[in-house]
């Protein structure tokens, strides 16, 4: 008999619905082509159903323990609701949770999908040797989670590993949340398109004009494309990237020194575009990065940062995340076990 | 009977050692006239004799758990033994911790200075109510320290809260630690008196010149004596540091959204001079401290911060620490008990 649990992911254009065992394997993943857009009683209704389906199929494996969803947006954990979310309007204010409880008569738990997303990763993927983890999901902003042994740290109010709204330069780019200057507005998806979008209206980037007029799609990945071409203004934009986001690492590495940082998200795929200029960055920055750090990155520095290294025995670990997109559903599904 | 631990503070030119309760209170207060300069063997000498002093003492009190000893400098706690300190270079790579339990025979624990204030104001001071809090510690540089729990947070190599570090200003002052623009650079005693000569010499600040030139211990003090007197040269230094210190509270509130966050050390009791513009730039900068913050603060944000604000049930307070020096005293005396 082996036990398990559903993990949900709620993203944009679907729902994807997975039963993975306790021990972490996946018995089965569903894709609904279910766009949320379609409205709250009617996703519910297909995510009981196939949920439905899922645990009829598995009745004889083991206990089924629960279930777990990741939704996009400010979640109220404790009360199973959903504060805020810029896709799902019609979701706020209703008692989420306890609704698919009621229908499924089983535990469900609701959770950020950032939070889910390092979850998963610290259960079976980049972090599962690290004690305590952070993941940063770089997508259109910046979501992030903080993972403390097992758990999830949440805060007092839930919204803990709002790494995307760390300033970064006080007077710069007006951002959603108030604030100006924010790590979002330089290290996203967006902020990839704003700076090409900049570097257009400026006049000084022609290739990145011409893709962007003769591709209705223009995104951050087509200036990825460019970079990795070889073109000096798109180039510039994943530096600037890298830059930023290594700057916010310093500031993490200072305040938390956790010993790994995991980087996901769509936007992680430019890894090689905006990588090295993020870690020279965090090595210049950081005096506990470079406390740990191999040779070569405190090798430059003098002083204080050296002699720290001297004694350190352990290396802070940043890498890139290991599930992609799974990574939700896992740690959706891993919500019930760890309750 | 009650049982009862030692707490010592070895600050630059006393050496304060108490006896204190497992319930906080104090049985005696010993300040010994003992400067570190004097090397490291006669400061463990006299510090031995006056625990032993102690501890005979109160024998028929109640039974006597260990002592903990907060030290300035990046400590080894495991170890117990330090790495690096700015002002005590005879003392790293000498078990500091294991000659004093040798010859005491008795429990000890080494801990940092900035780490022991944090969970003195976490046992007895300004968080004795809070679940999470982080202490911030103003004085020549920036102290951090969190507690989660009763418990710090030391993270992977021992080195988490260096808020001192954080970055606010990308391109700014050259830091110690190799950074620039760190926040310790604009909001500490040392930042205070760095910018008053950088005023002074721009010509433009008569009275700060005034007051250096016929003052030969000219200080931060003597800055924030001129602000409270009127002077706008002065109040402009300590709304710089009010601005830089909201940007640091700022992060912190977005990364760690703790429930409280305690500030002490010998420049906060300039806390009139820099605490207005320091609550002005956190309600502008974080939407997490804006979702939790009182009606005033949140009225005058408009979207995202106030549609959360209204789902929030607690406040982040942010709070000046109780106890003054003898939050150290405090917390390293809680160190045996926690151990």
């Amino acid at each position: 008999m082996r036990d398990y649990s559903i993990g949900v992911d709620m993203g944009g254009t679907n729902l994807r619905i997975a039963a993975i065992t306790t021990e972490g394997q996946l018995l089965e993943k569903i894709t609904l082509g279910v766009k949320v857009a379609l409205g709250r009683d009617y996703v519910i209704g297909e995510m009981c159903d196939a949920i439905h389906r899922l645990t009829d199929q598995y009745r004889g494996t083991g206990r089924f323990v629960g279930a777990g969803i990741g939704v996009p947006g400010i979640i109220d954990v404790e009360k199973g609701m959903m504060r805020k979310s810029a896709n799902l309007p019609g979701w706020t204010d209703y008692p989420v949770r306890d609704e698919i409880e009621r229908r499924l008569g089983a535990r469900i738990f609701l959770d950020n999908d950032a939070n889910v997303a390092a979850l998963g990763e610290k259960w079976l993927g980049a972090g599962r040797d690290a004690d305590n983890m952070a993941m940063l999901t770089l997508g259109t902003g910046i979501g992030g989670a903080i993972v403390l042994g097992d758990k999830l740290f949440y805060g007092m109010s839930g919204m803990a590993g709002e790494f995307g709204h760390v300033t970064i330069e006080p007077k710069g780019v007006l951002c959603g949340c108030g604030n100006r200057g924010c790590a979002e507005r330089y290290a996203s998806a967006t902020a990839v398109v704003r700076m090409a979008r900049e570097a257009i209206e400026s006049g000084q980037a022609p290739e990145l004009a011409k893709a962007a007029s003769s591709d209705p799609e223009f995104s951050a990945k087509s200036v990825y494309i460019l970079a990795i071409q070889g073109n000096p203004d798109a180039q510039r934009i994943f530096e600037r990237f890298g830059e930023v986001l290594g700057i916010l690492m310093a500031d993490l590495v200072n305040v938390l020194d956790l010993d790994m940082f995991v980087i996901g998200g769509g936007v992680v795929s430019a890894w090689d575009a905006f990588a090295p200029k993020m870690f020279a960055e965090l090595r210049e920055r950081s005096l506990v990065y470079a406390a740990s750090a191999p040779e070569d990155a405190t090798a430059k520095k003098e002083g204080a940062s050296a002699q720290i290294a001297n004694y350190s025995r352990k290396k802070t670990i940043i890498t890139q995340a290991l599930l992609g997109s799974d990574a939700g559903l896992y740690g959706a599904a891993r919500l019930p076990d760890l309750a």
